[in-house]
């Protein structure tokens, strides 16, 4: 893979993605943008991959937009990129979202500095670990611009609406420890012992599991997150029943169980997900 | 009442259920299924009723689905319980759809270890209470299967996206404290504490609360979580203090109040729920 | 501003209203309803307020509904305010239906017994603070009525759905530690720095963000929590960074940034929202 804003390193099939601009505290750029919504789309592809962490090189998690252009940064319109009536699409979202739609778990590494999209970027992922470096602020009311990359879905979900309020109305910048008192990283680790233990984690996730039904759990629960009543993950659970009941990946799993051995599962979500994925319909941006 | 994989004890208006196939663990049987739902259907209708606690007999709370067929256990089709383009409703979660429109309070005891099934079944109850030899586990991704039981609606709901992944993707089995540190269980208690505290919080429950009032307010409070705005919840509030207004159960209320003495409340859920009950219209599996 | 029930007082920019019928507690009445609905109005167009602070004058918070009327309190048949047929709106609903829609933060000071419509009227609030004193119920199973305010949306989304249940079903009366311990309220003080802690964070929130980003972040945080999709916010998310993105407050929160100055930021949520807010249709009561 060669990428120029991200590295992309699997070893023991955990992918790394590692935020690529240390010179510029890892700040996003529409390149990093398209290269993130590529690696994941090679990662859902490689059944080599069974889980993803994502950190930043250097002395940064993410620093947040690249304001090189200064006050054109987020002017579309001054930089010719939309014609009268046309929305520009937020890039933040775009990667968010296909974070969300991602068949493997996500770790998020924050080793740094995480502000704006830095801050956001990580909230589609289902852990957060974080450096005792690092310092994270949702800073977008002191910048006079709006919440991005979905993170007024994501935020209030994740650490209650109360924190999330504190935090972004204020804009104010906090250091890891009030993250993880606040719900929005499960641990903070001596610098050093971060990467480490984000592996160790990605490990714990994929050691046992079977890796068909962690894409499909995956899907169920981000999807029910915002399904009106239970019977929506009925209808999936039931249909998830059925056709993963008849195949080897069940048979296995349910042999090694009475057999007391490892399992080893041999199905791949890249050809073998059931026939009832995806349930559900993408909707567009309009 | 006379089941034969539970036992249906009422003792000072608390029901306990006790999932009673101790040699095999309590393990979920389609017996059982059945026999909880017609559990919760009886304890619904009868007035004598006012909180509900499940719990197992013997030395586990449940240990999944019962694996004595082997590699046939999800597979309806090599059952022959199914025809070609039929779909087989998941039984847990038909159990756990009952839980949902419950009138009474649902106080889990979770005595031991609670696997699978044993651990879903308990994500539509109102409160979960472990003992210390509770061990619980979401196993499905060490058998190869799905999240069954609503499984994936009602976990993020309840301890947050982030610690429901981790112990759904890890499939990993753990102990009573981190069930209460991830927020799944309310305390952990001595083993022999278990069901004392469990009928102590029953009781608080219900001492000084109007039966007719705690339905309407568990249902309000379980749909709402489905709701997209407020509204939604203004419209039932609206209707329900216009009519509950009129009651004689307001009556005594605030009579009870202002002359600092218990109340006596005679409305009967079986009878005398309002006229705008239920608000909703149950969804259908299809 | 001359208020009968409350009082209304603007300084450093920070709105605090004051439940003010010492004598009776604070317990909310129809004339409280409606200037609290007026109340939010002035504030949302008045760019002098930028926070907003709600306490209570004397020892309680609000004793809830006043039950003066005796058992004719919420039998508004009896009351000759409804004809038959129609439905009376619960007052305490539209107040927090106000509170959810305001571009202001709002911060609840609970200085002392909060009950019944007391208690949810802080709920669309963003945060809660308490004084050692607040004692808090929600009480209405003690009434035999139902959940109002629209606390059967709110309240299980601010502290789960297992201590919303314990809390209502029982209706119990707890203190300040069980509130903060809960997730109910963010800090307990000592009752005299109460107000000066609740002033000290409205300060926080606003000093260095721009009204009009906080404005647009409170309303997509709060609308967020009922959408179903991510997308939703990607579509305001867009939509909010392209027309901030030409604005002056932009400019100047990026300007400042760079020139490590404080910002001034000049937009005006009286009339400088942008055009495409509010991009809801706010539902009907029906």
């Amino acid at each position: 893979m060669s990428y120029e804003h991200i590295l992309y390193d699997v070893e023991d099939q955990i992918l790394t993605i590692t935020l690529n601009r240390p010179d510029n505290l890892n700040a996003f750029t529409r390149i990093m943008r398209d290269e993130l919504i590529d690696a994941f789309d090679k990662a859902d592809n490689d059944d080599d991959v069974r889980a993803i962490i994502i950190t930043g090189a250097g002395r940064a998690f993410c620093a947040g937009a690249d304001l090189g252009k200064g006050t054109e940064t987020f002017d579309y319109k001054a930089r010719g990129e939309v014609n009268d009536g046309e929305v520009h699409r937020d890039g933040g979202g775009r990667v968010t979202l296909r974070m969300y739609q991602s068949k493997k778990p996500i770790i998020g590494a924050i080793n740094g500095p995480a502000v704006g999209i830095g801050a956001t970027m990580t909230l589609p992922m289902d852990i957060r670990l974080a450096s005792e470096k690092a310092r994270i602020g949702f800073v977008f009311s002191r910048r006079g611009i709006v919440m991005e990359a979905c993170s007024s879905w994501f935020l209030p979900r994740l650490v209650g609406i109360s924190q999330a309020a504190e935090w972004v109305y204020s804009g104010r910048i906090f250091p890891a420890d009030e993250a993880k008192e606040g719900g929005l990283v499960k641990a903070v680790y001596p610098h050093d012992d971060l990467l480490p233990a984000a592996r160790s984690l990605a490990k714990e996730l994929i050691a046992d599991s079977a890796p068909v039904s962690v894409a499909l759990c995956r899907q169920m629960m981000w999807r029910m997150m915002g399904a009106d009543h239970p019977m929506e993950a009925h209808k999936v659970d039931s249909r998830g029943i059925q056709m993963m009941g008849q195949s080897p990946d069940v048979a296995e799993g349910i042999n090694s169980f009475l057999e007391k051995r490892p399992a080893k599962f041999t199905m791949r979500p890249s050809t073998d997900m059931p026939d009832f994925y995806p349930w559900w319909d993408e909707p567009e941006f309009k």
